[in-house]
């Protein structure tokens, strides 16, 4: 494959003929709009027939304003600091050994991701910047918007000098082609996969190559009994209903019972006054009414994506991260609390927070500028991956004649 | 499996404790030595039974030395920094979230081994003080001297305040149990493979779980057109006859064509006196004579852990490298030159060096103290092992009330 030789060259582009072609590809996609959304009408009209959900269909659509929005995110990644050939670490040794451990690429990544044509060019624009080869493998849903938005974006890297190859789209909706690509360890360095769990699970029990996962967020905030319960309201009410769409939205609220009776009816009635529906423990249901539906043992695990919430009322910090431990998917978990060092300790999850909404668990909100997605992993990359994330490093050392003894 | 839930413990450990651990297993070894002798001599009687190869059967003993220089290690892991806790990196929001990257232990780290018994005390400690639990799988040839040290350490272990199941063993040598164990990811973080290759890559292809390869060092040194010849023989020697039975020791000298006239007849002169055959290319025999054996195709990729050289005359820099990338294995290249920088810019290797052997890649040499092993992967770690190297990270956000807008 084309990919793994061209990372070899990419890793050598100076930062200036990589910027130079983002801000070309950002002018080509506004350029090229409607034949974009001129492709993207096609798998809309396939989505339709097929009766896709409306959720579904919103994603996949691509407006003028989201493709002026791709342009801009390509804008902003060109102005990002290039990681690559940054000194991370000087070592001097006592024999005269100068030691530097230097960013590089990590070399060809194939990133396998479902519906939003968008990321199409999001990925393109962080490994070009990041000096990385991709492999891009779409859902089949999206896959004429998807190779339109490659073509246009290819087409204007190359004219700017990027190596050819580096930039490749896998083309074959069949996803036996994915099980093959998983294979070639000696080709493709990381696999990025992003989309569904069932997706994830398969893509990482059939590769031989890393995987950096990026799972669901079954995300709490667990409000205890010195919590400023005013403040707490307001990040509780933001981190379920600001977007609850996104992986870093809470699905599970807990409650000190200590504090239950004072904080749970007023909150579960501005939940509800939102359209947010609840499913309450017996002591939440007990509290607040029959306006709250039982939570069942499964709900406790779920990612809603929705205006839907588990509510459930704890003795205390320590059945609140006895909780989240066991039901958790280890995204992102706040306490609203005055102290909060046990809980912040104890929560083995890649964003612990005090007194804000887990809503923040982003790339850009962490200064990173945009981000590739939210590793739920621990090995290499956690919590949100932006341009360093995607680098690895080597050591080059200087000597003048050393020898071991 | 209790590995998991005690590293949710052990991370918790304070420093004083897990060095007071550290310690007194090192008291440990020494008091117990005559027991894990014993121990060592059923696996030696086993091994001669066999008829294992003599090197096999060194690797594999336990002298009254060595068990010394085990509890030696673990006193140095002691006396090592403790990675966890630190303070990575600190942001600060223009909407006022703190956000800190603290290092944080892995969790269970599974590591499969061959041979040398000393691995299990030196993992043992590597993972204890880095806060991460151990299953330890070693090779059936050494198991009963594995079982007894295991056995030393953890009594001791608990006996300091380690959680029970911090460490564990896999007493059963069927391979298929290693098998089951990569599919539980669950319950181990991180699988770490030291060993032959053909072991690494099997479990590379079984894994369900995060591996970080140790794989072979096929090392070179390139010596330019540009280089100090006497200090270039010097370095040359150093890296294939100093330990020619290690990882980073050099298996391929590449020399440019403009001064092999100069430099390999004295060179390949005293490569033979130490007793190092040499397998060259067809231009290396025109200038050495028939001292030199021819070298096949398959010789450019070999690691030969033995007093055996490739040699091979190269038009340039740009010879070299190819050649590196072509056959190497990533692990430790070094160019010896007056100017450098495309060498160390194009070879992708984790070390590369400038006028200094390659037997300089080791955890203890880079200042790192002891290492679990050479990671020639390029996701999370890369060189050499040490303790920072089995960290991860998370992500803690102090707020004051924030929502996302």
């Amino acid at each position: 494959m084309a990919s793994k030789a061209a990372s070899r060259s990419l890793a050598l582009v100076d930062t200036h003929t990589k910027n130079k072609a983002l801000q070309g590809m950002a002018g080509a996609l506004i350029e090229k709009k409607a034949l974009i959304m001129k492709a993207n009408l096609k798998d809309l009209k396939f989505a339709k027939s097929k009766k896709l959900s409306s959720a579904l269909i919103d994603r996949l659509t691509l407006s003028s304003a989201r493709v002026d929005a791709m342009a801009r995110s390509l804008n902003e990644i060109a102005g990002l600091k290039d990681p690559i050939g940054d000194v991370i670490e000087t070592i001097r040794r006592p024999n005269g050994l100068l030691i530097k451990k230097v960013r590089v690429p990590i070399g060809s990544i194939l990133v396998i991701y479902e519906s939003r044509p968008n990321v199409t060019s999001d990925c393109i624009g962080l490994c070009l910047k990041s000096g990385n080869s991709v492999i891009l493998r779409g859902g089949r849903e999206a896959i004429n918007s998807n190779i339109a938005i490659f073509e246009v974006l290819n087409a204007e890297a190359k004219r700017c000098g990027i190596p050819d190859g580096a930039i490749s789209i896998v083309r074959d909706t069949d996803r036996s082609i994915v099980w093959d690509l998983l294979k070639v360890s000696a080709l493709i360095d990381l696999v990025i996969p992003r989309g569904g769990e069932s997706l994830i699970r398969e893509v990482t029990a059939r590769s031989r190559i890393p995987v950096i996962k990026h799972y669901k967020g079954v995300c709490h905030t667990y409000v205890d009994a010195s919590a400023d319960l005013d403040m707490a309201g307001e990040i509780c009410f933001n981190a379920k209903v600001q977007r609850p769409g996104v992986c870093n939205a809470m699905e599970t609220l807990l409650v000190s019972e200590d504090i239950a009776k004072d904080f749970l009816p007023w909150m579960i009635d501005r939940f509800r006054h939102a359209g947010v529906q609840i499913r309450g423990c017996p002591k939440t249901r007990k509290i607040a009414g029959s306006v709250v539906r039982k939570a069942v043992e499964s709900d406790w695990y779920k990612e809603y994506l929705d205006l839907i919430l588990s509510v459930r009322v704890v003795r205390g910090v320590d059945e609140a991260i006895t909780h989240i431990m066991k039901y958790g998917s280890y995204h992102s978990d706040a306490i609203d609390k005055f102290r909060a060092a046990k809980f912040l300790a104890r929560v083995d999850s890649a964003c612990v927070y005090v007194n804000a909404s887990t809503r923040f668990t982003d790339g850009s909100e962490f200064g990173k500028g945009a981000e590739i997605g939210v590793s739920t992993d621990k090995i290499h990359a956690r919590g949100p991956m932006g341009l360093e994330e995607l680098t690895s490093y080597k050591y080059v050392i200087y000597g003048n004649g050393q020898v071991r003894r």
